[in-house]
C-alpha cells in the first residue's frame, strides 16, 4: 500500500516514519530538491500543479493526503477524480479560507472572536466599525506562522495594514484577551470512528508555536470535543483535524483549524499510545484507530531558527530529539524535543532545563 | 551525518526509523533488490564483497555498522581502514565463531554449557566423550534461527548429524535443561558510557524467537549485567551487544552473543524510554546514551511466515504493529507486535488475545 503526500516537509517526514511500521510506502510530491521527507520516501520533484506529476502520483498511490492546507485546490480536485484524497477536498476548501472557516464555526454554534470580511479599504473601514479595535487583519488564505497578518490598534493604521498584507482578500478579527491557547487534535476514520487526544496548551511567540503541554483531564476537554465532533460530522471528515482555541473562562473561541497533522500534536509521538501521525494514516486507510490516551504528562518544545547543542539535549534524561533534516534559518522550524514524565512537577523541572538549552537562557516563554 | 549499514533487512530498517529523528541519513549495502530497508534509505545494491561498492560506502558514510554477524570479515577490515566501523571488527570476529565466542565467555568466567571443538568425524567422537549426550552440533559460523544445527541423542547419529550441518568446522554443545531463556541487551558508547536494558525472557520454537517479555527488577539482572560488563570492557566494545543466557537456578549460562541490535530487544521501541536502535546509533556516533528504563511491562510477539489479519491486530488496544515490508514465506520474520502495560496482569490478558490472533489459536508457546 502506497500513500501519496502533497508536500515533503517535516509533517510528511513524520507521517512516513509512523507509516513504515504499518507496512506502508510513501511518495511525496514536492518541488524543493532538499525536501526533508525526500531521503526516506520516493520523491516526485515537481510543482504541485504539474499535470504529469499529479498523474504519476495518482497512478502509484493507493491513497493521497497532504501536509499543508495551501496546496492548490485544482490539484486536489484533479487527484480526487482518480484516487481517494483525504481529508476530503471540501474540508480543505473550508479550512484554507479564514472567512469560510470562521463562518462554518459559527454555523455549528462554535464560538469565535468577532470577524468581518475585507475585500478592499472601504470594507476594511466597515469591518472596523463592526468588530472594533484593536483587531487583527489576516489574509483569507496562505498565511501561516504569523505571516500575512497585521495588528491594527487605531484607525490611522488601516492603510498601512492593508498594504502590508498585500491588499488581498482578508478577514478582520477582533482582538481577544485570552487566558490560554489550547488545541484539540481529533481524528475520524473512513469508517466513521472518532477519537480525541488530550488537549494541548500552546505558547506562541511572534506568531510561531514555541511549546505545547499535554493537558490530561482538563475541564475544557469536553467542550472542545463537542465542538470538534460537530465539525468532523459536518465535513464527513477523514483524517486528523486540529482546532486551535482561545480560552476565556469557560468559553472556547475557535481560532482556526488545520485539516492535517499539527505541530501542537507532535507530543503524541511519545506522549500518547498512538501518535497523531499513525492515527492519520490509519484513518485515511480505513484501519481501526489506535488508542489516543496519554502515556504521561508531555511537553514539546520547538527548535526554531538555529540548532542548540544536540549533545546537551541528548544528555537530558528522557528528552526525545526530533530533527527534521532542514538547514537552520531564522524563524524556521527545524526540529522539536519532547519530554514525557509521570510526575508533572518533574516535567516542569526538566522543561525548564530543556528551555534553557533551547533558548540559551531560562524562562523565555514559560508560564 | 550519514550512517552506512552492511545489510538492508529489518534491523537496518528499524535503525533508520530510529535515526532520522536524530538528524541522520542512511546508506545500506545489500545485494537483494527488495531489501526491506531500501525504500527508506539510499540502497547501494551490490555484494558485500564488491570492492567498488565498499569504496563508495566508505566514501559517503561517516560511520559504518552492520545488522548481521555473518558479514564477510575481509569487507569489514577493508572498511575499517577508511572509516569508523562499530561494533569493532575484533568483536565481530569473536561473536561470529561459536567456538571463539564460548572460549571467550569462559576466559571471562562467564558460565556456559560444556562445549568442544569439532573439525571432523574423529574430533566429533572425541567431543561426544567430553561433552556427553544429548548434545547439539552447531556450525562454528553462519548459523541463525536454528539453521546449521543438529541434535545428537545417541552415538549412532553422529555421521548423519555431521553430514546434515554440511561437514564444516563446528562446535558440540552439551544439552542444557534450562528453566528460562533470558537475554540482556547492553550498550557501550565510543566514550565508554555503558547502559543495560531490563532482561527479556525469550520463548523459542523450532529455533526461532517467538516472544520476548521484559523483566523489570528480575533477580537475574545483576549477574547478567556483571557478565555483559566484562565482555563490553574486554572487547572495548561500541554499540549494542545482546547476550542470550540459559538460566538454571541462580546460574546464567551464556549461549551466544550478537554484536548488533537484537530481536529480543525489539520491545524497547515502545517499552523503554530510548530504544535499542536509537541507543546503538548514539553509541557508535559518540553521543550520550539515552535512558534504558522501561516504560511499563512489555511483550513482543514475532510475526513469522504469514501475516495475520492486521486489521484485527490494530483493533487490539495498545498493540503496536511493526511490519518489515517483506513478502511472507515459511519461517521468515516479517514483523512483530509489541504490547506495553502498567499492569502485568492486563498485559497477560492482552498477550493471550494477541497470540490467538497471531497463531490463529491460544497458547501455542505460552508459559
Amino acid at each position: 500500500m502506497r500513500v501519496g503526500i502533497l508536500g515533503g516537509g517535516q509533517l510528511a517526514r513524520m507521517l512516513a516514519l509512523a507509516g513504515y511500521p504499518l507496512g506502508l510506502d510513501f511518495t511525496v510530491l514536492e518541488p524543493a530538491q532538499d525536501a526533508c521527507a525526500g531521503p526516506l520516501t520516493q520523491h516526485l520533484r515537481a510543482e504541485y500543479t504539474d499535470a504529469e506529476a499529479l498523474q504519476a502520483l495518482a497512478g502509484e498511490a493507493d491513497c493521497i493526503t497532504y501536509e499543508f492546507e495551501n496546496v492548490p485546490a485544482e490539484s486536489v480536485t484533479r487527484l480526487d477524480r482518480q484516487v481517494h484524497v483525504y481529508p476530503p477536498p471540501h474540508a480543505l476548501a473550508a479550512a484554507r479560507d479564514r472567512f469560510l472557516e470562521k463562518t462554518l464555526f459559527n454555523q455549528l454554534e462554535i464560538e469565535t472572536a468577532p470577524f468581518a470580511d475585507v475585500q478592499d479599504l472601504d470594507s476594511l473601514r466597515a469591518a472596523v466599525e463592526q468588530v472594533g479595535l484593536p483587531a487583527v487583519l489576516k489574509t483569507r488564505t496562505l498565511g501561516y506562522d504569523g505571516k500575512g497578518q497585521a495588528v491594527i490598534r487605531e484607525e490611522g493604521e488601516l492603510e498601512k495594514a492593508w498594504e502590508s498584507i498585500g491588499a488581498v482578500p482578508a478577514i478582520l478579527e477582533g482582538f481577544v484577551e485570552f487566558e490560554r491557547e489550547v488545541s484539540l487534535v481529533s481524528v475520524r476514520s473512513r469508517e466513521g470512528e472518532v477519537a480525541f487526544y488530550p488537549l494541548a496548551r500552546n505558547h506562541h511567540s511572534e506568531g510561531i508555536l514555541r511549546r505545547s503541554l499535554s493537558l490530561d483531564g482538563d475541564p475544557a476537554q469536553q467542550l472542545a470535543e463537542q465542538y470538534a465532533q460537530r465539525m468532523l460530522e459536518r465535513l464527513d471528515y477523514v483524517g486528523v483535524l486540529a482546532i486551535e482555541f482561545f480560552q476565556i473562562g469557560h468559553h472556547l473561541l475557535a481560532n482556526e483549524m488545520a485539516p492535517r497533522v499539527h505541530n501542537s500534536g507532535h507530543w503524541t509521538i511519545e506522549g500518547a499510545v498512538t501518535s497523531q501521525f499513525e492515527n492519520h494514516l490509519r484513518a485515511i486507510l480505513g484501519l481501526p484507530l489506535g488508542d489516543t490516551s496519554s502515556t504521561g504528562h508531555a511537553a514539546m518544545v520547538n527548535l526554531i531558527g538555529e540548532l542548540p547543542d544536540t549533545r546537551e539535549l541528548l544528555r537530558l534524561p528522557g528528552a526525545h530529539l526530533h530533527l527534521y533534516g532542514k538547514a537552520p534559518r531564522a524563524g524556521r522550524k527545524i526540529g522539536h524535543v519532547t519530554l514525557v514524565e509521570e510526575d508533572r512537577r518533574i516535567l516542569q523541572v526538566k522543561l525548564q532545563r530543556l528551555e534553557e538549552l533551547v533558548h540559551g537562557r531560562g524562562g523565555e516563554s514559560r508560564s
